[in-house]
């Protein structure tokens, strides 16, 4: 059914808006850049016939009607995602999601095919965060997790409040009143299923997420004059909490990951002491009493082993998230559909935040991944081979048709 | 003999030449504010009637002539250290050695003491190495170990090529052809004699000097999405190294010190495993076959840990030194000394580079240390009590006393 060069050839129309010169595309949210892709994708729904709507946060929805109206048509059938980017993203993060919907939606045209039940697109502004905290902002506005008045008083990286950016794409419509259910497709952004040779991810929910920032005290001191005895040396105190953080992630074993990205030293001198060091911890895993059980070992050995060199040790949460579970029937239904596509599937968990997770407050939500080249991500290197789009768009298609056609 | 009061005025009148307005001083070698405090020095040394030296490096030497003289006088008996400081120095780096040597020959010229052979204060240019590389160069250009022409084509961190800023400084003279013993009087710039309750540092020696930097590459990676086994983490590698530094060394024991006072992660972000860390390990150690077992084993453990890891690890030395010992006549000498002056003294060796170590490359050297506050030192808070400062000139003063009375 899937027309696989017409979405190829649509994500490659997209990717030339805000296209980098050295590859690549920077559609940073609400940007110039953002708004011209904003208005193809408009035009791309308008050409379809589609009903558009866009609602106070910029949230774009296009749908297409049921062959039942009104009350009988029922709840719509949601296909979403986001088309902003990084500032030095690639094609296929976001994008893929909201084309393969296009897609979809071709292909019933062309097939002749009316659903019962209304299938709307949704492209959903700043899901990146890359310019505006907090990232998944336009579904978090769509489900009523915050205030739009709220969100317009975000000041971007660039020092632009929101309000300001958004004031000439916000519109007064709305998205479907009810969502019988919410599918979205996208790049996996990981290596899993290229390591494991696979098509499809079976996505069970989104991974729980911790973020700690540990600061180090110390006293800084001659590193050829002062014996062991008489430092406090900030930063092997915090090379040791990054190996233990890691033998707890490992020790804990399953999902659990621990990574500590950053590390700052004070003064940061071959022949100096460290007086201070600053760290970040990233924990994360789809079970939220196991997240919170490797939280509190790593702030208890953190703690030990501070205390143990003589460092004051201060802990700051910078992030923290609880596991989001998907729909257990969607996520039945999305597993059985590749099977019977005849294309090699696994259960995962999503590493990375998607908008499915704020959908999923208010519907049944799900989602499926097609691997990543190399696992690159938020990368102008970000990759998914065409046959790998399609096989994707193709279980979208079956799970959206087989939504649509049942009525309410 | 010694006057403590003059002395302390005299470090407190230099202190003031460079001042900076937080306190600490600034005179950079061969800037206008060391210039200021070379000025001051030249003028003290005229005022007590020395005859005045300075070579082409610019060190600065003050000789108060023997009774004998002529081949009969022998060779000097030489008191050094220098006057040029970090960026932001205190008043006694340096500093004490220099004016301590003119307080030694105020106290005998007080008492009407001659001595037989001539007595010699030198300031040597570029102790520190601030803003010319490499430091000691004053004195390892006197003792030969760099020619002259190579010092000038030096270029400091403000571009200032040496041979320029040396011009207005540099004479035609010389030090003294021979020297019968060179004595430095320093700050420990540790904590070691403040800790264990004691005035005087009969330095035995100054440790051997290994740097090195490691870089380790891995892949960058989502921290959410890649597991484990599919990572090649360069941050927790490198963290691994600086644990495994530190285990080496204290295994090691002894005078075995090991640092990790630099570590950089790449792209350093918090949810994103590090591409490349690089870091730096100090390793010092008074004994040279120790330390070559202490970089041997760091080095084939961070290989292993890398390996192990599948980082690619680069290794580069920064700078390496081998232990300079001092002359064990002079170091007995100095013992004994303290111990007849009622001074509380131990054994050590000197874990910072002083210009004793070049001088000990042509005659018999020793050194003399008082403690430093909190073993702070090259920072605006360096500090050494007023009677531990009178209290290690008195030991210079017994010294170059017994050392200049024998004839040659």
């Amino acid at each position: 059914m899937i027309n696989a060069q017409r979405l190829s050839r649509s994500i490659a129309d997209l990717a030339a808006v805000g296209a980098l010169p050295g590859g690549g595309v920077c559609r940073l949210a609400l940007s110039d850049a953002d708004g011209l892709g904003r208005d193809w994708l408009i035009a791309q729904m308008r050409d379809m016939g589609l009903d558009i709507a866009i609602d106070g946060i910029g949230n774009i929805f296009g749908t297409r009607a049921g062959s039942k109206t009104g009350r009988a048509a029922g709840p719509a059938v949601m296909i979403g995602s986001h088309i902003d980017t990084v500032a030095t993203g690639g094609a296929y993060d976001g994008a893929l999601g909201v084309l393969a919907g296009l897609e979809v939606m071709r292909a019933l045209d062309d097939a002749g095919i009316a659903t019962a039940r209304p299938i709307t697109v949704a492209a959903f502004t700043n899901e990146e965060g890359a310019r505006f905290a907090p990232d998944m902002m336009g579904s978090l506005v769509f489900v009523g997790g915050m205030a739009l008045a709220e969100a317009q008083e975000t000041i971007g990286i660039d020092g632009v409040r929101l309000g300001d950016a958004l004031a000439r794409f916000a519109g007064t419509g709305a998205g479907p009143a009810q969502i019988a259910a919410y599918l979205e497709l996208h790049i996996e952004q990981g290596p899993i299923l290229e390591d494991a040779g696979l098509d499809i991810g079976v996505v069970e929910g989104v991974q729980g997420i911790s973020w700690t920032e540990f600061t180090l005290m110390g006293r800084s001191a001659h590193a050829g004059t002062t014996p062991f005895r008489l430092r406090t040396d900030a930063g092997l105190v915090a090379s040791k909490i990054a190996v233990a953080a890691d033998r707890i992630a490992r020790d804990i074993g399953g999902d659990q990951l621990a990574t500590v990205g950053m590390m700052r030293f004070a003064p940061d001198l071959v022949n100096v002491v460290p007086e201070k060091a600053t760290m970040t911890v990233d924990l994360r895993n789809p079970d939220e009493a196991t997240l919170v059980q490797a939280e509190m070992r790593l702030f208890r050995e953190a703690a030990e082993i501070a205390d143990a060199a003589g460092i004051v040790l201060m802990r700051r949460s910078l992030a923290r998230f609880a596991p989001v579970a998907f729909d257990p029937a969607l996520i039945e239904a999305v597993a059985d559909t590749a099977q019977r596509l005849d294309l090699p599937a696994r259960r995962m968990f999503s590493g990375a935040g998607h908008d499915a997770q704020m959908i999923a407050r208010i519907a049944p939500a799900a989602m499926i991944f097609v691997p990543s080249r190399a696992g690159i991500s938020h990368n102008i290197h970000e990759h998914t081979a065409p046959h790998h789009l399609a096989n994707g768009t193709r279980v979208l298609f079956e799970m959206v048709h087989a939504l649509a056609t049942r009525s309410a």
